[in-house]
């Protein structure tokens, strides 16, 4: 289960990259590295931090294969990836969602308290992004976006772990939690919700 | 011990992420951030290069609650963090003194060689403000800093190191060292310290 | 084997490293630091990624202690390190080949597929790069770059593998393989090849 849902978010954290590396004008290389380190940039960390070994993408070397056909795929047909900037913040926040639960899942499973679950969840969630925009020598989208975005995950881990303790089926509780974390991202987009202290 | 020094300095390091995030007007996730990376980061890294598992910080969720706490303080009572640049200095030596000497300390442990020991505890000390600077975007500090700064926290690993060598207490090798690496930093700010080379 | 490999290949890429950093005007903690990171950094991701314990460098204390003494005589004998900036470009070749091949073998041996094995040794060659390029805050060079470099790296470690399960001997193998990377690279400089889509 948390599997499947680590598979749908790095395909659509992938896309999500590669579509940021073409708009930069990126070659094949560059597509795929940022394609990659957006993708597996926050589970990587959360392995290591878990000392969960092998970590994700070497046990399973589908994942990059499948990345590297995608990055292909974007310069065979470039007309996929010209895609304008709001169409990049659905599957943005739902790999957001999918993600920062499976990470929560995963350090549950490992044993950590709830607080550094939620920590960790939302650091799966975030990181990936984080690593992207330091790598291409930008301040990190968490620091740039006005509207809930690490928040949403963080408090979506709660929400999926606070159901699980209450007792609900653990398939129920994923789907609410990522349901929650995807529309508290587009509800701060629409309705602009921020943190206070921001600029 | 090691671990009270620990603590000690992640409440040091946490502050000088807070003072540094609020100077930048960050919004709250922002300021958590910084200081969670800037006290995390150094300890992170050497319990990852160590293989020490599980993580300072997982194996201890109430670090990351107290920061969380200090984080809102700072924003609840905004004139807390309203200090002066200068301010910051000696709290952050003290942090580079508690976080080199500990870590020179668990590399000991760990079995490796005085060299080594000497270099992860440097690297404990200063890495946490390397990664904030390298997250804010900005030229890390170690690289900017015309005085003594990394080179403060190696001399000061050595002299802890080999007083225990000599035989001193522990606890007192210990204290000695975190002085030194203090009293050198400040030394270095207050007289002009610096290597040969730097421009 | 892979350990003279492995060698040869900090040397190498310490020396870029210290090169650049003189050419920045840093002192000597940014020399040795920056030297430490291009030399250490693919390898030391490597190590983490497969969970091989102790890292390289610190099983082996002579290599950090190299460094040191490679960067405090850059600052004895200024005149070895100002060097035009096309006199890195064949060492650098040198250090992608001998760390990519030796990544990709420590790879194997941990038991990745083959795939994920050509993905780190190029991770290995080019990592330690992309972290001084960061560190020093500017856009990693393998996004700069008009020339081939990870892909040749890339294409070594496959042509590296192949031949290993051609059943040829390995100490030759690992020869071709370096050698494919290095002359690759450097036809690249020198006719000018690029990926598709590059700017």
């Amino acid at each position: 289960m948390l599997q499947l849902i680590e598979f749908l978010g790095i395909i659509t954290f992938a896309l999500s990259g590669i579509v940021e590396a073409r708009r930069k004008r990126m070659d094949l290389v560059g597509v795929y590295t940022v394609a990659l380190i957006t993708a597996f940039g926050g589970g990587t960390v959360r392995d290591l931090f878990l000392d969960r070994t092998p970590l994700f993408w070497v046990a399973n070397a589908w994942y990059a294969i499948l990345i590297l056909v995608m990055a292909v795929a974007a310069f065979l047909f470039p007309g996929l990836t010209r895609v304008p900037e709001r169409a990049i913040l659905l599957p943005d926040a739902l790999g957001l969602g999918l993600f920062s639960i499976a990470g929560a899942g995963f350090a549950l499973d490992a044993g950590t308290s709830m607080f550094i679950a939620a920590l960790l969840g939302t650091t799966t969630g975030v990181f990936g992004g984080v690593i992207r925009d330091v790598v291409i020598n930008e301040i990190p989208f968490i620091f740039r976006s006005r509207y809930l975005y690490a928040t949403a995950a963080f408090i979506g881990c709660w929400i999926y772990m606070l159901l699980i303790r209450a007792g609900i089926e653990k398939g129920l509780a994923v789907l609410i939690g990522i349901a929650a974390v995807v529309l508290l991202r587009l509800a701060a987009l629409r309705f602009g919700l921020r943190l206070p202290g921001g600029h």
